[in-house]
């Protein structure tokens, strides 16, 4: 193969910040890290509010071009997948306009602010046909597609328990930023770091089908929420808990899960993202939670990086990520099971929504989760 | 001082399995451990259904006599303290008699089945005016007792998160055992594990205000819970989690906690009883969490033991417990606060109640505590 | 069984300090934490220079009586078995007297002050047919031993690499104690620490063939080493270090050592002493080292103590160790392999004198074993 | 600033395996994580033995052209830099001659397959006048970076002790690959992995002025050592060991080291590189050694990756160290101390060949280091 017989698609990107840097890095490195790509991807035109920012960012990145209007990415023909980044109350509008100009679409989470707009993304996205991925990254952490694999195949036995907590302490400050605005973010600790757990939880163990709890605030005058504790309950009658917070002093990205099953355990903490706690009741003498380095040449993505113990960055995660979106695109294959679609998105959101519903009503909220655009929906969407 | 200056406490034990053989050997270690002890231990009678096995337990820890009927321990007046290990529904009727005939009393955990059970011996205990201690041993553990005073000092700040997890995995088994009989044990996991969760949350964090989550049995058949979720509201306005299983598979002996306040945080698994972790935010560029051995010259119950380094047991942490109550007696002091007396005992039971109200009506539930006995009730019980 | 039954044996300790304290607690442990004991200790009398205070010791352990004077022990026709835990220039005379006396000895490490006075302790007291153990406590941790039987049964394969260091940092101070004091001591890090490390390295892995190195003092003015540095080499082709140093700021008593086989590989650390890290090639996809809490009911020295998860601690070791040499006396039967003999006393001690003809000579050494005694010093002796 | 003003300078790159992934990536990403990067690497050729691996490796990684002869880069006016990546025996002839046509050089560590190689392409290169670095990559790791700078602002005050081993387990095979082949590697461990120990010891301790111990082969058939034992001696006074070895079952790539000084201590483990373990004797009562998570704001090359506690993967080593290179080009600063030059690279293998003779004579070896080319040499060169 030559590099010329590679099918290139355009990429429209909206935002230029941490993730526009974390998800431009992982564009320009399928090229050449998932080697061959099922598609090249090719960096045409970023958008974003500040002109000179995103001018500087284009420059840094290799976008062909800069806009300062999100609107020219969805018009731009050369533009087969639109990449939101964008902060949360701008995740609706580009990505649903993108997706009926015919576009791919992946969209930062939480997909909206609430299960309503989620829902509203959802459904007139998947009306469109195009393919659709929520960016929940962390299912493209190698130990976290080991851990699913080894639950696919049986060998944690049956769910009983998860427990997910989210854990960063950056939330102690007086510093303006959106994600402290209601109104742009929609929530706090909720969308931006319980939404993970929530995620993980439903591709891990299954199904949610109650939570309990609620939310807090601890800093005065703040909008949005520091804090989410929660129980919850599993379709398939797991139980546990669901935590984040922006307050755990001393925990940076600690994105911790524990699932206990009748014939095994996992533990996993981000901080340490290359490792899998595994504990298997097999009746070994010698019997405890093994460190498991997920860099090994049978473990999952590991063909396409470094020899054995030889760990990954938090940024490889999203190298995963948007190849799965390009060889879903260039196979037409379903972005699930492994990838997030805006369906996961808005469950996860449905049950965000259920913690605050609890939180308000002090009462043990089941989740009911809306279904998908019929046939006539999507036909009325694409006239 | 003399061997023979030393004043002498008669013990009389009721049960002689686990709990018997740790508290027995705690009370022997105690005469030379904690040199000089305040007062020296004697043991006088053991109590258990079983002759044989009582017996063999007397000659086995050197008790004086044994006896299958505990109204023997009551009655014998050699006997000054009597120490309560048998199952929980042995908790109230011989802890009761013992104080109204005028002994200290040690009782196992959970104090009664359930709170009213519960408030029904501290008042009755509390209304004679003796000691009483509510066998919450992992408060004497050194890393538990140098928590409390970090927070006691202001080292942690305001105190915003508790996250308590009891785990164990012996419950996945066909055997019979009193802990799995509603009648004897009350509870399961609830009154087993989650009663030390909320007994430390209680002592470090301080009083629960309000829970909400749920009890669940997944072994078929099974009389008593074999799990614990629940979200916790604190009056100070921490917030946090509660759990306990029997069913999580890997987890052998694994309380953990932690504690995040706006100075610093602390983390703690009873699997490494030795060791605490702590986090300062203290501005050293060098940041992250201590993994402190608490075996140094200035750590709590050090001076009793070995030089640094050299890490206590399981067992050693009863040696603290039942030393604490025998200076209690001696100098006539409070069991409180770093003892857990039987109001400690019951307020836990309150919590645990709130947990299955929660579990049955789906509400979180605020918690009220009832008051203790008035001096005309403290009048008619000696009477 | 009853009390009566049991067979009791006197024994006179010389020393009172922090051994005397670990001792004189195992021995009063043994009689019902390893019930029945082989046979019951009795404390009889108990030697040290200082009238108070081992006067004192006696009182507060339970010797029936004291003496400033070692050969008092040594004539009590009531000891059965002495246990010098003196100073390292009292290892000598007083343990070869009571094995002349017809006692059985354990004499503290390291055993003689050299390879020379080492030989001589074993050699005396081999001759005259008593048991003999050199108290290399180590052996006696749980999951050392653990690991002892992992290699005898070949899980590990053949042994190819044995990496230990023993670090303490106490040793920056410009306090007085014996330990730095050439004449009573003999050596520094040398015969406290790394003699450990040569004992543990002969009992997992074999003898010591060779070894190369040096010893180094740090503080200005110290008579005795503070650091040992070597490499090692063993009879069966295994090659590794061995260390040992009192200046390792943060590692308390960190006597840590790893094992690598061609089948697996074992890691330890003393500060942990209850967790074994293994590694086994066992093809399993989710592979790495496990942490083993050695406290199952298949472990060594489990059915002793508690249920699992519930861990020892440091001081529980000598329990284990002390019920050795009463088990090989009870039953007659050898101290070896499991308990360090004379011999192995002797051969550490051997080992670390090459050590120090390496670091005087700068050469690599070979370790030369001398035999024990022949039946005609056997006969000579006793006569 | 525009894209276009950035300086360009070719890079030429000799291999394409492994460490050819591992550097292409690394240059491509340093024009935009490394923004604005000192120079923009354009890679201008790729050489190579294989053809069709080599053109697939440019089509691939995005080089201009390939060759299967290195002389093509030497002969490239394009090509500003030279980075060697080949087999050990393929160091120096393409390193010095593209030195001596004026590129600047980068590499493999170890520089030659022994110290004569070594020192003769130090020496020719640095008569040349370009610049040079061997690429020693763990220099870059943040923790490493972080360590120096707390040992040369004096933290750990004066230093006592380094204990170093470099453990991987993927020697027990009978594949064939060229770091088995004595002619092509010149040492197995030694120049492998132990290199990197000498070359960390280096930078981080001071000077080494002996050594002692051997190399070892294990697998019969084997042209190079399996394994490394040595203890090491600093010019400082600083002591320890140097390990390596290929047999360490369950080590991928466990490069471990640990520092002790006099007011503290380090501790690192490769297979956890974002992690630094601290211990200050500040007196804090809370003390143990710190897990510090080196993704902090103050802390190295974190300026230009990701929030705190998003952790770096081994592969982004390499941007920090090939930035580092082409920052020394645009500024025409110096290599040292930061990157090894190729008189690090000359005197680390000066210390292997010292253990190569150790082993072979058995004998402390001191280290002597030859000095570099004079003005006459450098002149001579030139001409």
């Amino acid at each position: 193969m030559t590099a010329n017989d590679l099918r290139e698609i355009g990429v429209g990107m909206l935002g230029y910040a941490f993730m526009g840097k974390a998800h431009s890095n992982a564009f320009r490195k399928i090229a050449y890290m998932m080697w061959p790509p099922p598609l090249r991807p090719r960096l045409v035109a970023i958008a974003g509010r500040n002109e000179e920012a995103v001018a500087e960012a284009a420059r840094r990145y290799g976008f062909d071009r800069w806009t300062t209007q999100w609107q020219e990415l969805v018009a731009d023909p050369e533009i087969g997948l639109v990449d939101n980044l964008g902060p949360n109350d701008l995740h609706a509008a580009p990505t649903i306009a993108a997706a009926r100009a015919g576009k791919h679409v992946v969209c930062e989470k939480p997909l909206g602010r609430d299960a309503d707009e989620s829902y509203e993304i959802w459904r007139r996205v998947a009306a469109t046909g195009v393919k659709h991925m929520c960016a929940f990254n962390y299912r493209f952490v190698p130990a976290v597609r080991l851990a699913r694999e080894m639950i696919d195949a049986g060998e944690l036995g049956e769910l009983r328990h998860f427990r997910g907590r989210y854990l960063q302490d950056w939330g102690d400050t007086t510093e303006r930023v959106w994600r402290f605005d209601r109104g742009a973010a929609g929530s706090g600790a909720l969308g931006d770091l319980a939404a993970h757990v929530v995620d993980l939880a439903r591709y891990l163990v299954g199904e949610i089908e109650a939570v309990g709890g609620f939310v807090r605030t601890f800093i005065p005058g703040r909008e949005v929420d520091d804090a989410v504790e929660a129980t919850v309950e599993f379709q398939n009658g797991a139980v546990g808990t669901i935590e984040a917070t922006r307050l755990a002093l001393g925990r940076r990205n600690a994105f911790q899960w524990e699932i206990n099953g009748s014939n095994g355990s996992l533990f996993f903490d981000m901080e340490r993202l290359n490792e899998l706690q595994v504990f298997r009741a097999d009746g070994d003498r010698a019997r405890g939670f093994k460190s498991v380095l997920v860099t090994e040449p049978d473990h999952p993505f590991s063909e396409y990086w470094w020899p054995p113990g030889h760990i990954l960055g938090w940024g490889d995660t999203f190298v995963h990520e948007l190849h799965h979106i390009l060889a879903a695109i260039a196979g037409d294959t379903d972005v699930a099971p492994h990838g997030a679609t805006f369906e996961d998105g808005y469950r996860a959101a449905e049950v965000c929504d259920a913690v605050v519903r609890s939180s308000e009503n002090g009462k043990r909220e089941a989740v009911a989760y809306r279904m998908g655009p019929d046939t006539d929906e999507m036909r009325a969407e694409l006239t």
